[in-house]
């Protein structure tokens, strides 16, 4: 592979300056293999809430700068706390339009890593974004899945960043899954309803 | 019960116009029973996306309006559609900060309805809504469940007047069994932990 | 409450002799408080699979004998493992007798306790329970939760016996919530329908 | 793809006779593409109930003989009605012992698909399903997703057979997707960590 031919944007799904999941993208972006690029994806809160009557008359400005981005990625990663056992509005509304046909997210592949505070690691979290990504469908990676638990161990409180290095060991294995599983989709296969 | 003694606060998912949503809980405000209020919620969208660190410098005033008004009320009724197999990003992130604690959705009745164009009438996004709702949690009203199939044949397309009379009548029960499920919660309970 | 008039029973999803599932209702047995018995239901292991032709011919004895127990009680807790993100199939199972109606498990209060060797605790295995016991609806306890995680930590390995002193004292708080819990559900409600 | 090349093993999740999903499990075999059977394992029901006892035994002859027939096919096609908003237990035993590591299931393409009497068609079960299969994990198919409403309308109701023939042309187009999607986890993808 060569270098920055491979490309994954990366989303957080929450806002706050020194977040935690701001932090597990920005360790992305330094523990990205050879030829890998991880970009951050950082203006989701630029997206008006979902209005059919808007779409109506075309998507606004940062919702087509969000789908241009999702478009040319080859992976997306997405690194989300856990709310009230589903995911932030903020990153649900961002899908809400993304995942419109002809929606950007269909057939792309998609990573989910995510961190909380307790011992649960945002397991339900995850489960309600693999159900919602079902929807265009996106090729949401199987496995390794990726739940933090006891952020507070493993994060820097006053920056976000991740400093626990058996955890950075296992983002180096996640985005490694995350391009291969990504190459399953890029090889061609003959369609087997048309070699009959 | 006295006139507009029991008030329900209602939230719609969607911000169309001509919403369906909207339309059952204009629904909803007609078709109560003597003594109950239903009070539409129409300002979901000035609630901005959650943030931490915003909510460490206070509540912004919209998160105070949006909190006070279901404070107050005695039930929560929420009509949504599906969006991705979940719920709209507008609703989320208005309990993103609602179920904050101390939440006022803290043992608050709360009644959930939905339809969708097709068959499946908001089945999987309704599943999600109580997942989320537990969080508090709130006390979501286990049946009569209403999800609402072939919502073009119920509704006015051009105003979202839910018109269908057997689905009016479903919504007349539907309010019945709130308010008789929120007096459950009203009744003192003798603390068994206390009564040894 | 006069002694032994509050009846809970108890349903463990894992069969093998050790199980800390068994371990919990036998510790809830223990550490119910003066007026409530839980009694141990055991023989979920009898009944056979769910079949519509055998229930066309009347319920099997092991079914009968379930259901009537589950009639008889006031409550029922339900310790189960997580299964693959789920409940067991032989829990599972007798849940698809049980909620056929005329279901015993309609409006019953049910609490949920369950425990695991690593951190998530039965996270996602007690959200696909709450979701089964919605069909009926049986009056899912909402909180508090008992999520217990690190079971190796908490129970005698050889015996399955709950031994640690901070999770016996969670479950007696869980038992009494359970039993104000039902309280509610006993209460006469003046039917709002009808007092109009 | 030469004749009889490419095996699928197909499971039902309904006992009765005359089952609408042993009926699909059929009409996949009659209408499966050149090149590929789809082989009903109708055993699901002599499988014990899980025990963790009787597995470190070693696994009874009915479980060897299903993990054996799961390892031997290149893709599982699972037929399952919903109840009670998951899947059934006969369903979820098998997969209980057919999910614990080293499991048959791992990397294994399955496709889903359910009916029911009502709208719904299965939605709600079929998440629960797609939750439970990301244990080991297998690949389910994400697209198409086949819930089939009105079965009454479809099915012969004294056999269980598929007579719409538009729903027979669905089952036709899932099957060449589940070949489709298979094919991509059959070829060989150069490791990105080995390729550095």
């Amino acid at each position: 592979m060569e270098d920055g031919s491979f490309k994954i944007v990366g989303l957080a799904g929450s806002l706050r300056r020194a977040s935690f999941h701001r932090g597990l993208i920005r360790a992305a972006q330094e523990l990205a293999p050879g030829g890998v690029t991880v970009e951050p994806y950082e203006r989701l809160d630029e997206i008006p809430f979902f209005n059919q009557d808007v779409e109506d008359q075309g998507d606004p400005a940062p919702v087509k700068d969000f789908k241009e981005k999702i478009r040319e990625a080859d992976a997306v990663l997405i690194a989300t706390p856990e709310y009230d056992y589903a995911v932030p509005g903020v990153l649900t509304n961002a899908l809400d339009w993304g995942l419109r046909p002809p929606s950007p997210f269909r057939h792309k592949p998609v990573g989910i890593v995510g961190t909380s505070p307790g011992a649960v690691g945002t397991a339900r979290g995850q489960m309600v974004l693999r159900q919602i990504l079902l929807h265009s469908p996106a090729y949401v990676l199987p496995e390794p899945q990726m739940l933090i638990p006891y952020a507070l161990e493993r994060f820097d409180a006053q920056t976000g960043e991740l400093v626990d290095e058996r955890t950075r060991e296992s983002m180096r294995r996640f985005l490694n899954a995350l391009v291969e599983w990504t190459q399953r989709f890029k090889l061609p296969v003959t369609a087997h309803e048309r070699s009959e």
